[in-house]
């Protein structure tokens, strides 16, 4: 497994005191020290694999402390219920939102509420202590998930494994085991006392395994037994494709690519072939109660999701929209956590009309999109077609993004592609933290910004989403180390770097005693009244 | 150099008859033949060098067929100009408007309008008769630029000729020669003669090398010489930073980046060491009798563009943007077209108002954006942070996008980067198409998409962007020739394809003599007591 500190980062921990349960909360925090002896602090998905001080001590076998088993135990079911959701209807704030208000810089009780109101999910299965508590809302930062997990076609479970510590290394937030193929269990089982973050799974996939690949076999049974056995193992949430109904099927006959989810094609054929309404939607209640013994959280699964910039937004993907809302509010009576499945392939113009329905129809669950990809025409690129889209809606108000690769639509991606997939995701996630004014987003904008004037190389390349690609791209022409500090770039050379010039300028004001405005103002005083003599131009007043 | 057909797609040439000049006009076409025995047409900017009949021949040193010069002899001076703008104004529709008409699919008077109202420009300067007309202006498809050029670190001639070659051959509509190195002169004069898309400039590098580098000497003559040194090579659009004023300059002084155009810092140097207004303002009627007399279209440099999302949208950008406004207006009382250069680095709540104030202050002129950058914490990635920024850009209504590689703020870029910058500012541009609703856009996705969902997997490789790349990526998985007609993908395997699973459904239907909405509306009939039973749902009527 890949271990050991990102590049120019050390792994430090918030000590955080919750007063209620009688606990110091650990948080941790990805550091970056910077060569003028200040540091930046970043939210961090990496768990304890880039720890210095623990990554080598991990052993795959025996998984991950399970920090949070103790913090369950402690506490007492609400109406019978274990869910965050229940603890914060009645006013409790768990130690998962006390360590979660600590990773986002907000007051514990306005994260109480939001999840309260349920505009906000902490997908955090009891049998999950392993995780480290995150939350997922559009008040908070804009979260991402990778999707991993073997097919029937290629990959291993090692592999899953370390596609997980991979993805969360680069900023995952959550990961979904998406496998279909062989050792299910097995893959799921390794990646759970693995993870440092919460697991996502579609159900319907390995109850599909369980009959041979018919969809016409599938039983409630079998569904509902399959998700008690995933539920056991600590999946923190799941995809339900509850919403297809045998009514909408028709609504998809003439569009240009029918049904692109693989849970909706899989509930589509079970409801033709049955003429009988989803037992997803029939057992809906049943679910419910499973759901809220585990604190699982729903991902209820937008089944019929356009597959193309011709089918959005267009009435099937609307109608299962209204009853993805129904159920969000039969949930809810359960205490049982939310959050609602979005497309897809969206054009730009289309895409605020799917939040304001999202939220308007589905109580403001969290919304949660794959992409959209805002053309059809690049694949190969469809990570950037998507970032696109998913930069956009996530500024309207998404609160998760799920991943696309540079292989969408092509084949399975590697552990390159899942990299490229989760760093793109996360400017993506941060363009929108910056656009929504998250009190914390812009400040690690700008210590990138200041260390690119000041020519801080190095620690422009650690401040990087990607210090490795960065530090490299760089050495690709100006490999020696005088490049690093070179007070000029490859790009333009010593004499038309603008930085170098403006440097300069700034450098001449301050030798001669003045700031920089200062020397300015001087000099055009000086000149003042030649400035008058031009006066057909519009002056502006010189501001400080 | 690199020549012959893209992958999958051949060269047409629509023929349009000239009444006016009694000349029939062939139009470039990229035809993408598809399996199914239709074809469709796209935008072409790759000129002869993908035409197998013809790129065998080509002669660099020869140069490219001077097609321009026979229609723009024939012409007569329309009040002392030969502008595309004066005829427009005048009424004339030039064959270049006619041939943009063709390509964009417009009416000519159409295209005629827009320009003679400044609100699209058609860089052509009378001396590159080499080159394929075309329009940029928010009511056409949206263009990109790519920049090539030496620096004064790497590169030689013949490459940058070649990066003319390969990025006009991925797409790109201008390119911008920005060499500061060696030989300019030389390597402009190979890229014009060989050009087959207009080629643009910023004259002052050229300047600065003929003073050593140091701003301080430069002087309007020299610089003067320069621009005419250039027009008689025939560059077809040069930047001006003549909007950075000395009493700006102040403005940028607490600024994180400061000035991080080159020419803008530049000019900024220049006037602070002479403490005079800069002689590219104030020579500026006598460039718009320079530029008239060519018909090079201005591109007005935004020299205190931001730097970093801190910088957005500051006193001095929205400063200098009136100071261009103005100077639009005494360029177009010449009969000189205009564009207007935009940033940079903006967060994305903070684009729109770009493109309002830009229209509003410069007449609608046509707005050419770098970018923007919706982040700045991803070196590395800022194709990516800025491809999302320019396709929200480019949707309120900028009509040229200028791309970003990967190497952006690290390095230059090679040949893979040139294609990449080029690819994502593509796709880029063509969601922003989508998403204004161009007439000719969606025909594209919706192509593609349909070749997706039936499986033809050859299709759907040669309809993308970069055909190459969506192969290579599916051969990665599956390089098998069967799995090339396969009806699954590498991504789901055969048992959870949703594609599938919903032709199998549609297949199931017509076996049963039914379209796929009867043969579910029958079933649905046969169950519609069970369904009554249900009351508490909401019902959809099923539409056809």
């Amino acid at each position: 497994m890949t271990t050991g500190p990102i590049m120019g980062s050390e792994k430090v921990y918030l000590e955080v005191e919750d007063p209620d349960f009688g606990r110091t909360l650990r948080v941790p925090q990805r550091r970056v020290g910077l060569s003028n002896g200040s540091h930046i602090d970043l939210y961090d998905t990496s768990g304890p694999y880039t720890d210095a001080a623990s990554s080598t001590t991990i052993d795959v076998h025996a998984g991950l402390a399970r920090t949070r088993e103790a913090w369950i135990n402690d506490r007492t079911p609400v109406n019978g219920a274990v869910t965050q959701l229940a603890y914060a209807k009645a006013g409790v704030i768990t130690p998962e939102m006390r360590f979660i208000a600590a990773r986002e810089g907000m007051d514990p009780d306005f994260v109480r509420s939001e999840v309260a109101i349920g505009r906000a999910v902490i997908p955090a299965n009891r049998r999950h202590p392993e995780s480290e508590p995150m939350i997922i809302g559009k008040n908070f930062l804009v979260k991402i998930n990778a999707n991993i997990g073997n097919s029937a076609v290629t990959s291993s479970v090692a592999e899953e494994v370390e596609k997980m510590v991979w993805a969360s290394r680069w900023g995952a937030d959550t990961i979904m085991d998406l496998s279909t193929g062989k050792r299910i269990h097995e893959t799921r089982e390794w990646i759970l006392r693995n993870s440092p973050v919460p697991v996502g799974t579609v159900p319907i996939y390995q109850a599909l395994e369980k009959v041979n690949g018919d969809p016409a076999e599938l039983t409630w049974e079998i569904y509902r037994d399959t998700i008690i056995e995933q539920a056991e193992q600590g999946v923190d949430y799941m995809t339900v494709h509850a919403g297809v109904l045998l009514r909408y099927v028709p609504l998809t006959a003439k569009r240009v690519t029918g049904i692109v989810s693989r849970g909706g094609s899989i509930m589509a054929a079970w409801c033709l072939a049955h003429h009988k309404e989803s037992f997803l939607y029939t057992h809906y209640e049943e679910l419910c109660e499973i759901f809220r013994e585990y604190d699982i959280t729903f991902s209820l699964g937008d089944g019929l999701r356009p597959g193309s910039i011709a089918d959005a937004n267009d009435e099937a993907q609307f109608a299962e929209l209204r009853t993805l809302g129904e159920l969000t509010h039969i949930a809810r009576e359960h205490d049982v956590q939310v959050m609602i499945e979005g497309p897809g392939h969206v054009p730009l113009h289309k895409i605020a009309e799917n939040v304001r329905l999202e939220e308007e129809l589905c109580g403001e669950a969290p919304f949660y999109t794959l992409g959209p990809l805002a053309t059809d025409i690049a694949p190969g690129y469809d990570h950037i077609t998507s970032a696109i889209g998913a930069a956009q809606i996530a500024w309207h108000g998404t609160a998760m993004l799920c991943y696309v690769t540079p292989k969408e639509h092509l084949g399975l991606p590697n552990r390159d592609d899942v990299k490229t997939g989760v760093i793109t995701y996360k400017l993506a996630a941060h363009s929108a933290d910056l656009a929504k004014g998250h009190p914390r987003a812009q400040e690690w904008d700008d210590t990138l910004s200041q260390a690119r004037f000041e020519f801080r190389w190095q620690d422009q390349f650690h401040l990087a989403l990607d210090p490795e690609t960065a530090q490299s791209f760089h050495d690709e022409t100006l490999p020696a180390e005088p490049a690093k500090t070179a007070h000029f770039c490859s790009m333009c050379g010593p004499k038309f770097c603008s930085m170098k010039i403006t440097q300069d300028v700034r450098k001449y004001a301050e030798e001669n005693g003045l700031s920089t405005v200062e020397a300015i103002e001087k000099g055009m005083q000086d000149k003042s009244e030649e400035f008058a003599d031009q006066g057909k131009r519009v002056y502006l007043p010189i501001t400080d």
